[in-house]
């Protein structure tokens, strides 16, 4: 059996029981190393485990999938994402090669940004199609986000925004000269992600979002030391957030006076923000 | 401290290891039951406990928080919750209270339908809004959603259905006469759900869907014996989903070619599948 298991937002302790179970049972464990980050690391997993936690990097998981599934027809073996199996990947590729392979394949779920960022008190019904933003670079600046944000925004829903990672990253030079070095990873801020999504307002000029627009960032959710902040996009462009995972929520116009009664216990600046629900949404206290 | 503990999807051993550690040394363990339920009964939750399981309806978490939150500024409290804490209610309510008494309140983060929808193989990035089909009755019968579906489709998005639940339900005879009898639970199945969903399309004539539209039922999510199946309305209106709870997704234009694969290994009628891929998506073997 394939046990691909969930270990939701944070820490060792996020698994589920039946995740943990499966773990303990599986003669490999591996634990898929790039669409997120647990904010522990591995060797903090390997002790709670009591076993070896083998990485496995995206070129692993997508073309060398065979290794995982090595008599996995016999023995059990876990491969662990971050959040739930299904947040960024679909891990399609994997269990198709299974089925053909014979391989039962079983999904352990588990919490994900994708319904946790209902903890910012937006309702999730009221989200739209989540976005991702990538670290702009000097000659590649994809804005295709953009037209996605305009079609939540002109419906009044929320738009949840999904900040880039980068690890494993190579140099160019590196990559050339077929060195396996690989950069410090990096993890995009709230500030920068508002930063690039100004830089392409400015630039459609459709105002699917605008410094004004009230937004939610959040940090290291699921955590002790998680972050909730509610303010324009101006306001938070400079609040710190802490350490990594970041993400942002661009709050839509169809907002609930419940809703607002949380971004108030959040705001940065609660006379600014009544200001902005009264302007922007009609709601006065 | 108040712990809002994420139960998960299915039974007792999908609560987080994290959970488990706050129920355990919780003075009282609620359960919230009226949102959604879970497929094991309450004993089988003490047992796993090892402590007695308080059910909370309704009217205790909305008007009586106060009994919930008793000591909670000097003992441990937890309430559970079906899913996510913040899949269908944010608790706004009981959080805002707590805060009031100067209580502390941590919230635990599991699996809901609004993240595992994703083991359908359609991705959480192309769904719109959710919505929520409930119970028509002979002279109720709201069609609000349909102009939520419509604003999803017209822009290519999934969109997820949540389908009723009647738990604690008075005949309207025992209501007025103040009995606390109340009916069997009820819970929506799929079949039921296309059937409301045509009548509705039928009335409002604007095409948010069709009885020839895809879409993706699901049953029993995260549990060992889950279905889930795709094919037209038409096609699954007389598919057997089982025992609840039942949930179904109508598939957005922007279909992408890894989705339909994986549409493709849950097809009620392979052959029927392909020809649709086709005729509404372009999308050929």
């Amino acid at each position: 059996m394939l046990y691909i298991v969930g270990l939701g937002l944070s820490d060792e302790r996020d698994i589920t029981v039946k995740g943990l179970e499966a773990v303990k049972g599986s003669e490999r464990v591996y634990l898929e190393a790039y669409t997120s980050i647990l904010m522990v690391p591995k060797e903090r997993l390997e002790k709670f485990y009591g076993k070896e936690v083998i990485i496995a990097h995206r070129e692993t998981v997508e073309s060398d999938s065979d290794s995982i599934l090595r008599d996995a027809d016999k023995v059990d073996v876990s491969l662990l994402v971050v959040g739930d199996p299904y947040g960024a990947t679909t891990h399609t590729d994997l269990v198709i090669r299974a089925h053909e392979l014979g391989i039962q394949v079983k999904t352990i779920h588990n919490a994900s940004i994708m319904n946790a960022v209902g903890a910012t008190g937006l309702q999730l019904y009221s989200f739209g199609q989540t976005i991702s933003l990538v670290f702009f670079t000097e000659d590649w600046r994809p804005d295709s986000f953009y037209d996605r944000v305009k079609e939540n925004s002109d419906i009044g829903l929320h738009t949840l925004c999904l900040l880039d990672i980068k690890v494993r990253e190579q140099s160019i030079e590196n990559m050339m000269r077929g060195r396996q070095i690989f950069e410090p990873p990096r993890y995009m801020s709230i500030n920068l992600a508002i930063e690039q999504l100004l830089e392409v307002e400015e630039k459609r000029q459709q105002k699917a979002y605008t410094k004004d627009t009230l937004a939610v960032g959040v940090s290291r959710l699921g955590s002790d030391d998680q972050i909730i902040k509610a303010g324009t996009l101006k306001q938070l462009l400079t609040e710190d957030f802490g350490a990594p995972l970041h993400s942002l929520v661009l709050v839509g116009s169809r907002l609930h006076l419940l809703e607002a009664e949380i971004l108030r216990s959040n705001a940065v600046d609660l006379e600014g923000l009544n200001l902005v629900l009264k302007r922007d949404f009609g709601i006065e206290r």
